[in-house]
């Protein structure tokens, strides 16, 4: 007997029914199915799927680092301290972080806003990236960036004279933004990034998009992620400086989206807060936002979980309101904790476990190095494809030509042409990427997004198969 | 130089002002300060404080649970698989877990509703509790139950016909209740549960408060947390049987906080997924969420952060915005999800580590059951206090008479005459415990929370303290 549900598509939360994650969405679950089905034997013009859908190296095979993974084991089974070849430094990390846990158990609940001595570290270490000061008690870890991330974008769900809050958000962007503006009911207010040079934000689109979402919402804030997510571009000084006169003439909040800070090929990076900084009165005195997380740059520990968020000048109401806010969530997850103390403070020269550390770092360099090489070049390669330099973070964005005859095609069956083009490289190649759609695109151009750091004779494979679908697609729909 | 402020006490998320968290409020802020004194050789009238605010068993001296630790400490890091002395059931279960992370790494994502193989043992460990089919499509694992419970509540969060609306919830509740309400604007329709019947949830109660929340606020669903806290008590079968009728009648959802369920003394533990199902059409025919923790149990890991929601029947469309709004957050920490492993499925009799196991398990559940009756029998032998028999959870929630005059006083200082109560008793005797206003209690009535693991001489201590203390409060203020 089937009762009524109390809870349906009419009364749910409207909100939720908005939510877009297109990382995890259409094309991704389509790449599930055809794995299922390869496992049953139904036959496919490939032998696997490739995931490049998700930035989660791991699984694309980099090796953990080892000092991490055994600072963490340690910690999760102090037991294994007398295990044979567990360097001293290791041992020595594990007592130190347990010294900060009640009763030496990560098993304990922290302070809702992390352990004192892992907030210590991520200030210390933001001290070292900028010569600014930093103060532990402005760093919140989080379960990821993603939840900070979510608990700051929180503050900012308020009416004011009857109109909705807006938030400014670059196009292309990352969605964990896009779904959680459409969970807290946040207006998203577009900036388009300047494809035609290197996805620099211009001024004069920062003044457009405020100026027409002024009009019928209150602009709070701006996101600016840099590394770029998924453009991979680095910001210039003086494009952030811009950025920060263009935040303080609105009076908007900036929050600077910086986990891929510890991925970048060879352009130096420039924090919100040491540009701020450097600026002097009154940008000094500005509020930020900035975001990090383990699960980028050479720990790239995505699974555990660990990120956290150093708010700068906060007013004490709202920083007050902020922690009781967390407080209800008790604490992230302590073992996540323990990675970013590894993180924010790695292996130093001489100690036991600086010269592995190193190797496995410069090894992840320079994969990254040659990958973000070839990846722009393969695609200026194809016709039809145009890519921007990549100077970091861990993807590429190429724009990609589709013939008329296939948006049309597209459309017919209820699909946007660029997911239309994604889903039959999936199912002619095994390439699994996200169509550009689920991160934005200037209106008539089509892009998608690619993991590229696959082991090197996967990615060649990719490489080749996306080379070789182009040519045919646009064959068959000219 | 002073900027103003983007972001003030003005502007932010009202609803964020409104949030209150004692557990970690103004009582325990008091006691660190208290700490950090004593570190500084400010003289007090004990030697240190101690900490009963929170149920946070490893922080109270509880032992972890080696079979999990030796797990997860070889999740973290297989190179220690060949350490000595780790059982080879601990080596199996590892590698039945990894075979499931993504190239065999814990810093892989995990899909959002977490591993198919803690899935599975999840719905495992639910059709062995009750002898009904669970699935494991319908469990969703968390960062704690914590945040599962936050994800479930936003789905209620929509006005309808003009009505906001509202959800009804225990008094007393835990505050991680009160405050996501808060945050989400959810309206509270506070029942009462009833005293002086051990805490039972009476029907008539539940109808008085759905009429007069129903006035002006769309009620949608119903809060029971069992077994209860602060409260303790563990439902009756009939009394479920009674809710859930009475759920029926309103169509109301059901989510039942039953993280305590591993945490009782005697009285046998019905979970509402079973009485339901038992109950026959249309009862079985219901939608339920039903959350359990980690953190919890024997197992007590607060700190990992790992907990899961069973959603039963819901809505497809329902389902499928849940699904995506849980993806926006990629994952729960992944190493949280093997501790979940570990306690869904823990050593059987035969394997190595079953022995160990099982004394463990036993001396936690002695303490258990011998902190329970003492704290009674305690309690009930002072004069001015009551308490009711406790059944399972790790509280006491004794109700104290608080003499006019000191509420007189309390209410001449700001504060509401229990938390005065708490205060004075932590300023006396050094013992932190939450008075009742954070969980709520019937007007006129006063009671604080109090764990109960500590080990044997410091739980002596702190209930000589709270009876001396009591006695020359109750003569100072008569």
């Amino acid at each position: 007997m089937k009762v009524e549900n109390s809870l349906h598509s009419e009364n749910i939360n409207q909100k939720l029914l908005g939510i877009q994650y297109a990382v995890r969405g259409r094309v991704v679950q389509r790449a599930q199915q055809i794995e299922r089905e390869i496992q049953k034997g139904v036959p496919k013009p490939f032998e696997r799927v490739i995931r490049a859908n998700i930035g989660d190296c791991h699984a694309l095979g980099q090796q953990p680092i080892t000092f991490i993974r055994q600072v963490l084991g340690l910690a999760a089974c102090p037991q294994l301290m007398s295990s044979p070849n567990i360097p001293e430094d290791v041992k020595e990390r594990v007592a130190e972080i347990l010294s900060d846990c009640t009763k030496g158990s990560v098993g304990a609940y922290s302070p809702s806003n992390g352990l004192q001595i892992v907030r210590s570290r991520v200030a210390q270490y933001i001290e070292g990236r900028d010569g600014v000061p930093a103060s532990s008690d402005d760093i919140y870890l989080g379960s990821g960036a993603s939840d900070v991330i979510k608990a700051v974008l929180t503050m900012f769900v308020q009416e004011m004279n009857g109109k909705p809050p807006a938030i400014m958000l670059s196009v292309p962007q990352y969605p964990l933004f896009s779904g959680t503006f459409s969970e807290l009911g946040l207006r998203q207010a577009n900036y388009y990034l300047d494809e035609e040079n290197g996805w620099a934000l211009q001024v004069a689109e920062l003044e457009r998009c405020w100026r027409e979402a002024s009009v019928d919402s209150h602009v709070r804030a701006i996101v600016v992620i840099n590394p770029g997510n998924p453009t991979g571009q680095v910001l210039t000084r003086e494009n952030i400086e811009q950025v920060i006169k263009f935040a303080h003439e609105h009076n908007l909040f900036i929050l600077a989206d910086e986990v891929y800070q510890e991925n970048i090929v060879c352009k130096p990076f420039h924090s919100f807060k040491k540009v701020m900084h450097e600026m002097g009165p009154p940008y000094c005195g500005m509020e930020l936002a900035s975001f990090s997380a383990c699960s980028k740059g050479w720990a790239a520990e995505c699974g555990m979980r660990s990120g956290y968020v150093e708010l700068v000048r906060l007013h004490p109401r709202v920083q007050q309101a902020f922690n009781t806010a967390r407080a209800v969530m008790q604490c992230p997850t302590v073992l996540g904790q323990c990675i970013l103390d590894c993180v924010m403070k790695p292996p130093l020269p001489g100690e036991p476990s600086y010269d592995l550390f190193v190797k496995e770092v410069n090894h992840i360099h320079r994969v990254l190095t040659e990958r973000t090489k070839t990846a722009y070049e393969t695609f200026n390669s194809i016709p039809g494809f145009f890519c921007n330099p990549i100077d970091g973070a861990m993807f590429a964005y190429p724009r990609i030509e589709i013939p008329a005859k296939a948006q049309q095609h597209a459309v017919d069956n209820g699909m946007t042409p660029d997911e239309f083009y994604c889903l039959r490289l999936l199912e002619e190649t095994g390439v699994c990427v996200v169509p550009g759609t689920g991160f934005g695109q200037l209106p008539g151009t089509f892009h998608f997004r690619t993991t590229i750091l696959h082991p090197r004779q996967e990615f060649d494979h990719m490489m080749a198969s996306i080379r070789r679908f182009h040519v045919n697609f646009i064959k068959r729909y000219s």
